[in-house]
């Protein structure tokens, strides 16, 4: 059973950086652990995004002892643990839609094909990233004349606090004014504008079909003959588009036993006591989850 | 008729900052004026990109001064400048496609109506950003078998010097060097990409068929009734697309007057000369074009 749970900041080396997200598994590790005093464990499963060879694990070692949990650390695939927390079976898909896009076909208890996840500028079809980017340019050609006229042209710029009328050599003043705003972000920041493409409207929902279209390509490239299991599917994005039943997504996984799952923590804590040893069957994986969702709920309420 | 010519390192100001920008106008006319002693002019009309308003006129014309060009100083679009370079008419189209693409329309000697020039990120579509980025992405789905095969795949390595075997969770380890590669540029030097797209190669030829229609719906929203006039091409993207007779851009300026040109410097000598009341007339413009081209020529043959 799950007997603590903590929660920090982003843990996602790429994005913050190798310290930033040690710090955050220290102080999640370190919330979870808190009020048992010294906490000795098997041992400590780390899943973490991306390359998680940029962070060492001699030091999260020595930082988790300090933070009160002593036991060995072992790195594991952030990706993986998404599919651990949806089923303890060892096989099956994985597709994970957040600012980022990515599947994995499982064998055996490892990911033995991984599709997708090539980052904003190179692949991530589908994606936050991909879906703001979108909504942004749709609203740019609108404003340019280049493109259709779209309501999220007004629901983009309100959000922007950006109005105004005039032109600009031919142009729309606000138009400058929005290119200004957004390139002085950082580009996956566009992300911030994928709930757009959930908007009521035919250039939005040309977005999302696209997107679908595109999440339900990464996944059948992982497909293998033989290998059925169920498909875990997590990322907030990839959940908006699988509730919309017309989605290409959705209407690609008829006859699929599909699990949604919220993020990778049970799974985590599925791989860290196989690595120790200890089999997860159906009861001891619902018994995991069952506590888990208990003490998030207990700190939810808390808040 | 042209007296002298300089050519210095980059002057968009948003590329490399308004004060590295002035250093190479400065450096350029400098260079103009080389062996005339100091120099009286009735303008330095100073043709730039994009948003000019970072630049400040008084301290370019201390600098100017300072380099022996004394003269009021005048800022001007560098697009128009690439109009004028192709035509002393008042009237006709622009489309200028580099890293960035663009169009005008002029009307009585100024841009009435632009469209794109939006960047690589929220537009841009058919420029050279856009053509190298499309390599990039299809070369990445080749390797990660989420799009078809391509010989562009073996190009990009090759051009990269990046090869060998092996696979790392179910991908090829060249494509985790590739991005890694990719991600670690600035996003707008995938433009170097750009002349791959012009390749024998089924993925290439599509990638460029896109780039023309997307460089002629642009060209195509400047268009008014009533406004005939030539269509002045610039940039060494859309001169290569426009080489290619096969291509949408060449079939949808069928029956229209197509001038291309290397770049705006003609033009902006013509809008300084009108700017001072100098009218530009055929001959005018001819002659300064023809004295122009001899004095490249010599600073080409002096290289």
């Amino acid at each position: 059973m799950c007997t603590g749970t903590g929660r920090a900041g982003s843990g996602n080396p790429i994005s913050v950086g190798p310290q930033a997200a040690t710090d955050s598994v220290v102080a999640a590790a370190g919330q979870a652990a808190a009020g048992a005093g010294q906490v000795h464990v098997d041992l400590v499963l780390v899943a973490m995004a991306g390359m998680s060879a940029m962070v060492r694990v001699e030091p999260m070692r020595e930082r988790l002892a300090d933070a009160g949990v002593h036991g060995p650390v072992q790195l594991g695939s952030d990706l993986l643990a998404m599919f651990c927390s949806g089923t303890p079976l060892d096989r099956g898909y994985a597709l994970v839609g957040g600012t980022g896009s990515i599947a994995a076909r499982v064998e055996a208890g490892q990911t033995v094909r991984i599709a997708g996840g090539n980052g904003w500028l190179l692949g991530d079809v589908g994606s936050g990233f991909w879906l703001g980017q979108q909504v942004a340019r749709a609203v740019v050609a609108d404003l340019d004349r280049l493109g259709p006229a779209t309501a999220l042209t007004g629901m983009l710029l309100d959000g922007l606090a950006l109005a105004g009328g005039g032109s600009h050599e031919g142009r729309p003043a606000v138009l400058v004014s929005l290119l200004d705003t957004l390139y002085r972000m950082r580009p996956v920041e566009l992300a911030r504008f994928a709930p757009l493409a959930f908007a009521a409207d035919p250039v939005a929902e040309d977005i999302r079909r696209r997107g679908g279209q595109a999440l339900a390509e990464l996944l059948a490239a992982t497909y293998a003959d033989g290998i059925e299991g169920p498909v875990v599917i997590g990322g907030s994005v990839a959940r908006a588009i699988l509730a919309d039943q017309d989605s290409p997504l959705t209407g690609s996984l008829a006859g699929r036993e599909v699990i949604t799952v919220d993020d990778g923590l049970a799974g985590a804590a599925v791989m860290g006591l196989r690595a120790s040893g200890f089999p997860v069957d159906d009861q001891v994986f619902d018994r995991l989850v069952a506590t888990l969702r208990e003490l998030r709920g207990f700190e939810e309420g808390n808040k």
